[in-house]
């Protein structure tokens, strides 16, 4: 039987509960598309994926497949277990917020990645306590020698996917990032839609 | 009048309200000792400063003069005013806490900046909500080009200082790192004390 693909609407946010073991399937289905990801506990929401937690573990800014987030409780959540992209994602930025719109010059609501986690979030039940540094897929943030950070064009290709599995009961969320305002999801500026799969092994 | 010196104990945590336009110095009294530093809104502590928002904001790994940190609800809260030291600071890794040195091998409880932290601000009456992404002044961590960090050592001498202005009434909180399984305090591995002032400018 074909597993199940859930649409990740563009702008939108969509969370999901999968198993210890079970893996989940990110597909960036147009190809430029930053996907911002969570991950929980799903018996405790305050333990979660951190990056800050991640990058003492790893000794990376970047991981790499087979490479295992960890938690702000330092225990294993999801590990990265392929990816046909260039690899190139990113795990030093915030979440986009309805302030980081307003400085960039929007009077009115603009939908972001921090409410679309809250809402994937809801939708499930869960009520969410903080916005954790995410876990940018496909966000391609280049640092030079000296530190400086660029805001790059994605690498990844439609199609492009990435296999993650959960090394607890965990809450997965997903944000199609809606920056249309600078060119992060490609220099269109136009966020697209994205799909996800969990698929379970015996 | 001297400003009043306060010390920070070697291995413990030292909190201080300051108000907006007040500048706090931290001095590096010994030398080669990373000190974790957060900031939080002295009216209301769930608004702190924050790692990842800042990095956003500055599109820099590391600060350098002039910059200023912002909050997780993006208002400015402190600026590195002055830094004697050869500017070699740390934004990406978390502080330490129990757990940490627990993987590390340690059977007995061990010092730590995250329970520092607690204490620090415990000592004002505040209670900590959590443990945002500290400022790892004079903190080494050496990236490569493929994003591998290492941990360095100081760069700072003794008697090195930044001073940093608060934007914001805010309440700083600073842990003399008690780390010493791994050379980050330097090669003695040998945690030390450090102090702060705090100055006034009409």
């Amino acid at each position: 039987m074909m597993p199940q693909i859930t649409t990740i609407p563009a702008r939108s946010g969509k969370a999901t509960q999968i198993q210890k073991g079970q893996l989940i399937k990110l597909i960036n289905t147009h190809g430029e598309q930053v996907i911002d990801t969570w991950a929980f506990n799903a018996l405790d929401v305050t333990e979660f994926m951190s990056m800050e937690h991640s990058r003492v573990h790893l000794l990376k800014l970047r991981p790499e497949v087979g490479d295992t987030f960890i938690t702000n409780q330092r225990r294993p959540i999801l590990t990265l277990l392929e990816d046909t992209s260039p690899g190139i994602h990113d795990t030093m930025l915030a979440a986009c917020d309805e302030t980081r719109y307003k400085l960039l010059g929007c009077s009115e609501y603009h939908q972001n990645c921090t409410d679309n986690l809250s809402a994937g979030m809801a939708e499930l039940g869960f009520k969410k306590q903080e916005t954790p540094s995410p876990l940018n897929l496909f966000m391609n943030i280049p640092w030079t020698e000296k530190g400086s950070l660029t805001l790059g064009r994605p690498t990844s290709k439609p199609g492009d996917y990435i296999a993650l599995r959960a090394e607890m009961d965990a809450v997965v969320a997903f944000s199609a990032c809606p920056q249309d305002l600078l060119p992060i999801n490609g220099p269109a500026q136009q966020p697209t839609e994205a799909h996800f799969q969990i698929l379970s092994f015996p």
